[in-house]
């Protein structure tokens, strides 16, 4: 049980953190801040937060436990600007959909206190953004990477483990390198492709014309290109080599497939296919109580 | 009302079309063939279709409405295998997801009674197949589109719309090479990206340990490299030139947002997202009364 949760970003992940928490029972009382105040208002206003601190630092004064959940690019900014308001038992994570960076950043930032950090990437999200979007439910039945370094405090990092288990996720640790890599295949590089093929489909001059005919199959497959442009622009920068990487290793498989077709080679095309579908057909979302 | 619906192709479309035709009292009996033995006597076991037939020319014979829902590839030897058992007025009608080839290959096995037949895509599926899959509310709220030739029989084409409408569908009338262009876009090349990231995801060492990890984003977008390999191997090599078109046009815009990253140039990298983003949001499925 944390007497004070200091909230630095009310959007979803942030405002549904709180709720989540709130429901639980695990908090008595929420300070919140926003860069526009307007945020930090309706975040009252919802009642996900009870209390709105004029700044970051505000926010995390007084709070035994301080959730950072800011674009990844204003980490080290937001770490900056609340340090001198951490007292020592003060859990602190982020949200962070990449890890490294993130890592250096409070390394920079939190310097001596920089073992009070637990990075955290909980495995969820929505393709839209924002407090109103917020949802108790936003996390539960989901996966949540701890990313510790060698500085990470153990009890900080047990606490912070007890509290996303308590919040009903599965709570894994990898190092920040092992995160990033992982999450460039199956998350960040999804969205470029995402990105990339809703753009090519606009770009024609039927495009508008062939959008109004697709069908669930292109519902499901391009949703994550509504993710929200800063957010992903920061991720796919963040996590460009190991991205940039993997966008490689899915061309050369889809050149392979390619070939086949421009060879009219039946056999090869849908053994590659099968390959594919076989793989995704035994595919199951880890910890799944929750699917949205 | 159609007397007697002969199913050549006992599947997930042809099951869920005799459902859905059932159900809206538009048929009084079907009379299903399916390749397999097995899964004829399944689909009357589930009550989908009323008599096995013991060949495609027995379940077209004295039916007034055929629907052939077998793969792509399969249509021509189909259509060759019932002509004789076409009556002057059967309704003749296929279900396939690439319509020149389909065209082409009725044109050739039904010569003169090439104008009986109705091509049809309507945009519905799902990743599994098979008559266990079958659902009266796969077509209902979807669009239909139906694309007829110079040849095709104005009346035939009249009662084809109506049918479709009366199933709870939009239907649309465009020709085979509008029709062929347009989901070489929205679905074919989906599909073929889906099927790369996943092959490319499997390659890898650690392609196992990061499947694990993945969450609703990658579910979504990989959803449809579920499709059934012979289904789709066939709707690739039917459809290659288009699909290339496509997949070149992709590939261009995966490229400009590679470089973007690469150059860390964050403003054209956001506007590149930001396009794409706005794009998809504002995207609805058309005719959308029952998502599934």
């Amino acid at each position: 049980m944390f007497n004070q949760l200091g909230l630095v970003g009310c959007g979803l992940m942030g405002g549904s953190f709180a709720l989540a928490l709130r429901r639980a029972g695990l908090v008595q009382r929420v300070v919140g801040y926003s860069k526009s105040p307007r945020t930090t208002e309706r975040a009252r206003q919802l009642g996900i937060i009870d209390t709105e601190a004029a700044s970051a630092l505000a926010a995390a004064s007084g709070s035994d436990l301080v959730l950072v959940a800011v674009p990844v690019a204003s980490t080290e900014a937001t770490l900056k600007a609340i340090r001198h308001a951490l007292a020592p038992h003060t859990l602190v994570m982020d949200v962070g959909s990449t890890k490294r960076d993130v890592v250096d950043a409070a390394r920079r930032a939190l310097q001596g206190q920089f073992g009070m950090l637990v990075p955290a990437h909980p495995i969820a999200g929505k393709e839209v953004s924002g407090i109103e979007h917020a949802d108790a439910d936003l996390y539960r039945g989901r996966q949540v990477i701890l990313t510790p370094t060698e500085k990470t405090l153990s009890d900080q990092l047990q606490r912070a483990t007890a509290l996303w288990t308590a919040l009903g996720c599965k709570v894994l640790h990898m190092s920040p390198e092992q995160h990033d890599a992982a999450f460039a295949a199956v998350s960040h590089l999804p969205h470029l492709l995402a990105f990339a093929a809703v753009n090519a489909l606009c770009q024609q001059p039927e495009g508008q014309h062939y959008l109004g005919l697709a069908g669930s199959g292109f519902r499901d497959f391009s949703r994550i290109a509504a993710s929200e442009p800063t957010m992903w622009r920061d991720i796919l920068l963040a996590n460009r080599e190991e991205v940039l990487l993997q966008s490689s290793a899915f061309r050369r498989q889809l050149e392979a497939l390619e070939q086949r077709i421009a060879a009219g080679d039946a056999e090869a095309l849908e053994a590659l296919i099968a390959q594919a579908s076989q793989a995704r057909a035994q595919w199951t979302m880890a910890s799944h109580s929750n699917p949205t």
